[in-house]
């Protein structure tokens, strides 16, 4: 059985053509082409499985299934993708239908992070846990929940956002217009708003040239990169945020009875500081039945999991 | 079929013999004996059995089942209780072949929120609607999860403590470790600890009498019954116990796509206060798509709710 996952995302489509035994047969990657609006970036889809095939020396008469991850809310009744914010353009677009109308396969579509929980369970640092929460660090944090080896979904297919556990009801505002959201505090954005103001205190920090002369240039990477360097304030930034994410995780552990937490995303890359703060943190705060019990593993499959998993709907 | 179910707890073992078609046959309720130990807490378990039965005019022939509930922890791979808290010198009780043992038919045993929340699925407010949380509102926050119709035990039994969700990471330190855990600011005891200061500044509440000469009686049902009679301060405390207990509701709602909550317990007989800030503040909270779809729901069988839920564990 060949499959094939596609991971659109608003600047590129990734994809990845399976084999039988689930082996790697061929990726691509091609531009979105997001600002043509869907009937654009359909096209780019198409286009990208053309050429995984092309490229693969694949006759399409042996694929099986297209699973597509994308960046928004699936109406699972309807078969729509609901308005996702990085792809302009969308407002409900039957994705799906518009895939097995030209591919004459099975097609699923999915949320990007829960494919991304999907691809790690699959094929990366959740093979075989029955049960764990991934998460993806990045402009917001993203997540999906695996229970019984599947992407739990909920009752209306938007399960899984731990980015939107409130970790203080007077906390700042979210862009979901929650208050307290993890996401509030470590999306990359209001990550950066958080460590301007810290950082501009402490001039003996790497940072401080860039945040006070460039402040609109720094990204979580200049502080992961930083802190690899030795920097001690860009250190205790990530385990801040760490410390932070580690309270939703204890929230979610607590809940769930589920102690498996796989982090990926960029600024996962960070390293020991971030998930040194996790650590610390979730098994402080969790119930003694799960304190030492945790396991906050860092995600195998870097960006490569969105299309395993969306290759993986199908499997 | 007919089925016991058995609803353990510190101070009274309530017990329901269930027919065929899941009617209540006879009920019994016994002290629990609990300052003996678990020798004359089980003793009482049997009684209540033996009461059942005669009661009821069944032979014993006729039950298949039987079901508990306790308020504890539970190890399922091993078949023990853990250590409950309100049942002093158990540590480690073979409850289940205990009753095996005497009884000679399937024996279950669950955590008593568990047993609760499966009740209410069964026989109460949640018949008909495949997942939602079960919320015990009492001396602690006890919640169970039901998904597709079944408890959610998580991976290792002690799933579904959303009172140990917390929504301040900076709050006040709960009995569990953690700070700022739902229960640290709604169970009784930390209900009543908030309260008393608010009070002793309004000379003007029905509560103020009570509240300043004698604090130590004052308990969340004086709250109520102060709220009922119109009690404006009353009303406020238990809307604002309402909407802590909401921005936990939203960030469960959020993570599971969850959007049934059924709320039980001594407080929850307060009513309106505390359902509207419930309501208020997880509608407030929630991510966009869930506004307006969250459904918070009075439990419907109040003290029976355990007894009828444990019978359920093994139909």
């Amino acid at each position: 059985m060949i499959l094939i996952g596609v991971d659109l995302g608003g600047t590129n489509i990734k994809s990845v053509l399976l084999g039988d035994d689930g082996r790697v047969l061929q990726q691509a990657s091609l531009p979105s082409h997001a600002e043509g609006g869907p009937r654009a970036v359909i096209e780019q889809v198409h286009r990208s499985i053309e050429t995984l095939l092309a490229d693969g020396g694949v006759d399409r008469a042996r694929v099986e299934g297209i699973g597509v991850g994308v960046p928004g809310s699936i109406d699972f009744t309807r078969g729509l993708v609901l308005h996702p914010p990085n792809l302009p353009g969308w407002e409900e677009v039957p994705l799906e239908s518009h895939l097995r109308a030209r591919w004459g396969v099975a097609v699923a579509v999915d949320n990007d992070a829960n494919c991304a929980a999907l691809g790690e369970a699959h094929h990366g640092a959740g093979r075989g846990i029955a049960h764990f929460i991934g998460v993806t660090l990045g402009t917001g944090v993203g997540s999906g929940i695996i229970l019984n080896g599947r992407i739990w979904h909920g009752q209306h297919g938007y399960g899984g956002e731990l980015g939107h556990t409130s970790i203080d009801l007077n906390g700042p505002e979210c862009g979901c217009g929650g208050s307290g959201c993890v996401e509030a505090y470590i999306g990359n954005r209001f990550m950066i708003a958080r460590a301007l103001p810290v950082i501009a205190h402490h001039p003996d920090s790497a940072l401080y040239r860039q945040a006070t002369r460039d402040p609109a240039s720094l990204t979580p990477r200049d502080i992961a990169e930083a802190a690899a360097a030795g920097d001690a304030l860009a250190h205790e930034i990530l385990f801040d945020a760490g410390s932070m994410l580690g309270a939703a995780i204890a929230s979610a552990a607590n809940l769930l009875d589920i102690t498996t937490f796989i982090i990926g995303g960029g600024v996962a890359a960070a390293g020991k500081p971030l998930f040194d703060g996790i650590i610390s943190s979730a098994n402080r705060r969790v119930l003694k039945v799960h304190r030492g019990t945790l396991s906050i593993l860092p995600a195998a499959l870097g960006n490569d999991a969105g299309m395993l998993g969306a290759a993986s709907l199908l499997g």
